[in-house]
């Protein structure tokens, strides 16, 4: 496969954006033409909601990923994401291009088809700056996987790139995969999924050189501030269990920590429980996720968290009741590794902070976030001041008074984060056309004679 | 001092543009003040030319840089390193900003200012992304450090940033630089020097999660593509030898490898060896560099090359003869790593490629380069056509008809290169604004109140 990358790497037509462009507006017709099989297919392989959660929001937002990623592909401008710089002067011209190797992408199972790795924002990210890529679909939904590489294969055809510009597989040992990864012949690596996976792909390419874009894990914590907490605390508290709900709670953007500032959350606290002991167990991706989900449970119980409803597997197959689990501010940090874990799935831990001091220390001890939350209310000017600086060098995305669930797909849009949600601070997963820098090299010329240059340049 | 380095991250003060602006240009007025006695010092510590070379050139270049980087702290606009993006339909914010935690910047020895860690493109680069600096000088110019790093002090006092924005150090055992690096509250590694030290920073960065840019070896090899090599052998030939004894050969851009295309090398052969002869030798940085220089040679010698001037350490002092090797293609290819080595100092190696198939498959064997040079001539296209998308992909900065040292400092500028020339292919460490990205991260502000953002996003 990685030979083959190669020669599609170098393959003139393969430097062209307009074609890529049209592949990449071809590949979009072609999954919208497949609407119907597809999204029903995932739905059979995931138990995700085939409407409107597959066939229209990720199904729309895979189509529209891959015609914004067309449009990048085709942009040459001075904003654009190759960034031509002329310096007349001097003779010294640069620009951003493709890696001249494979991107190897390697996607989650909690989006079959806006993440996916054959089809999603790392792939549209990848071909876009003009690298071939190698997919590895997750095995969990194996069939959809191969409808959305069809589609691609033959959109490839029609718009005459080489044949290797798109290569899909969804199994493999670990041990082979690695191997992939460490190939020479693959320039870079970007992966959705648990943080156990990232850090082992994360080891060996660094090994190698080889840049990896890892989008691993987070817990993305949510702060209520004091006055909104007395204000707003059961809406809140309500707001907070729908954000855990939504896909089972296996959403990397999932709010999976609440802390709740000074005294008087029980209103939050409340609203929360009975959201979630209303709620029918969610469906997880596998029985295997429903063994971690339990064993991380367990361990959060043991560092001292107590569980206020659920806890336990659902029938039939893989479900899991919505949970909550509560512990004190001091308890969280004196066990902050055991009680901070991800918890993929209809789960969520709240933390009783004593005061903004508490909040503070509690901020500074959490690792790189997707995002961070604060809701406040009328009077919380001063405590957004205390906690905005720690918690702005913490995440990627900053809200305010909104659940984090739910990624807008607009070029202001970080997905990304601080090491360990992502590899690299620099970078956001979603949101064109900043993602397709990852996938690009910076590259100048000095001295080049003009009819060598590309068109952009000359 | 990372702790220190850490209430500076959070300190108001140096979250202004304008006051991290004016304390980069109060530095370089500074050391403008200080030019004689610090050029001067320099000199006895390094032995490079007084005049022009570090009281005129790279003087000036440190001053340049620092000044641009004045301008990049300060440029909140659309176009700057900053990229604000805003989008007021779903009220999301974008932009660059500060990691949040201390730049380390690990400065090398061959160039006392331009390089220094505190005061060079890394230290530029850092500061205008408004982080702290805890900058390690090299072990070789110690009081020239010392006098940088006292202008470096003076100016922060006077523009009112937190004392601890720059801290400095030039001695410590390689485990403590070691210790540093992983230290949580180091955000990213800023590093120019051997690849040896590169990759041990590189392996501990890396297991830490904290991003480093390395800018670690490169022999840039140049390339005489027929037509030049009968046209103008003798006269690239001179260029090139008086390209290897620049610095004596302690540029990290020095050619250190020029590949003849076809037949007919002679002429280029004797005008580079007759050069190198009538040189005097080179004055190293050190005699552990005299050791390793003649260490590298050696094993050149034993790969296949062969001596055809110089090879001989001279005196007094630490001094080398300028010194050519040679070798034929296909011994080339055998001996790949030995003979592709990096020899800092006055030192190149001549490689006789049969034909053009034979220079194609010598260029792909080459890992990530700095540079990478095609001398051209009147017939000379279908050779560049072959050989062009080989080495783009393998270089920061392709040449056409120029020497590789000498790098200019304009935007346009790209000084990197994949992997292991540097640990990054998507950025640069000279050219500023693009510099500074690599100690930016991509922030993003979600439904967050006007007043609380900063002032180019509201």
């Amino acid at each position: 496969m990685a030979e083959a990358a190669m020669a599609a790497a170098v393959h003139p037509a393969n430097a062209e954006p307009d074609r890529i462009g049209h592949f990449l507006e071809l590949f979009a017709d072609r999954l919208d033409a497949n609407r119907a099989k597809i999204a029903e297919t995932a739905h059979e392989e995931t138990a995700l909601p085939l409407e409107t959660r597959l066939a229209q929001i990720e199904f729309g937002r895979m189509l529209g990923q891959l015609r914004a990623a067309a449009s990048a592909a085709r942009d040459v401008s001075p904003n654009s994401w190759r960034t031509p710089l002329i310096d007349t002067d001097s003779g010294i011209r640069s620009d951003f291009g493709p890696l001249g190797g494979a991107v190897l992408t390697i996607g989650p199972n909690n989006f079959p088809l806006a993440f996916h790795a054959v089809s999603g924002g790392d792939f549209a990210a990848a071909i876009a700056a003009g690298n071939p890529v190698i997919a590895k679909g997750h095995p969990l939904h194996p069939e959809t996987g191969l409808l959305l590489a069809r589609c691609a294969a033959e959109a490839v055809t029609e718009a005459g790139l080489h044949p290797a510009t798109v290569q899909y597989f969804h199994q493999c040992d670990p041990e082979d995969g690695l191997r992939l990864v460490v190939d020479s012949r693959i320039a870079a690596v970007g992966f959705t999924g648990s943080r156990a996976a990232g850090l082992s792909i994360k080891a060996a390419a660094d090994a190698s050189g080889t840049p990896s874009f890892l989008e691993m894990s987070s817990v993305n914590p949510v702060f209520v501030l004091p006055s909104a907490l007395a204000e707003r605390g059961a809406q809140i508290g309500g707001e907070w269990a729908a954000s855990l709900l939504m896909g089972a709670g296996q959403f990397c953007t999932k709010p999976g920590i609440a802390v709740m500032v000074g005294k008087g959350g029980d209103a939050f606290l409340e609203a929360a429980t009975s959201a979630l002991r209303a709620a029918a167990p969610g469906v997880l991706f596998s029985v295997d996720g429903v063994e971690r989900l339990a064993c991380g449970i367990d361990a959060v119980e043991a560092a001292g968290a107590v569980l206020r409803c659920g806890g336990a597997s659902g029938s039939p197959g893989s479900r899991f009741e919505p949970t909550l689990l509560e512990v004190d501010g001091d308890d969280f940090l004196k066990s902050f590794e055991d009680l901070s874990q991800e918890l993929f799935g209809p789960v969520g831990l709240v933390v009783r902070a004593a005061d903004l001091n508490e909040a503070s220390s509690l901020a500074a001890r959490f690792g790189g976030q997707l995002t961070a939350t604060m809701f406040t209310g009328s009077d919380d000017d001063a405590a957004w001041m205390a906690l905005e600086p720690i918690l702005r060098v913490k995440c990627g995305r900053l809200i305010e008074n909104k659940m984090p669930t739910g990624v807008a797909v607009v070029p202001s849009m970080v997905h990304g984060g601080p090491y360990p949600a992502t590899g690299h601070p620099g970078f956001t997963a979603v949101g064109l056309p900043t993602s397709v820098r990852r996938f690009a090299m910076a590259r100048c010329w000095d001295g080049v004679a003009s009819e060598r240059l590309p068109a952009w340049l000359q």
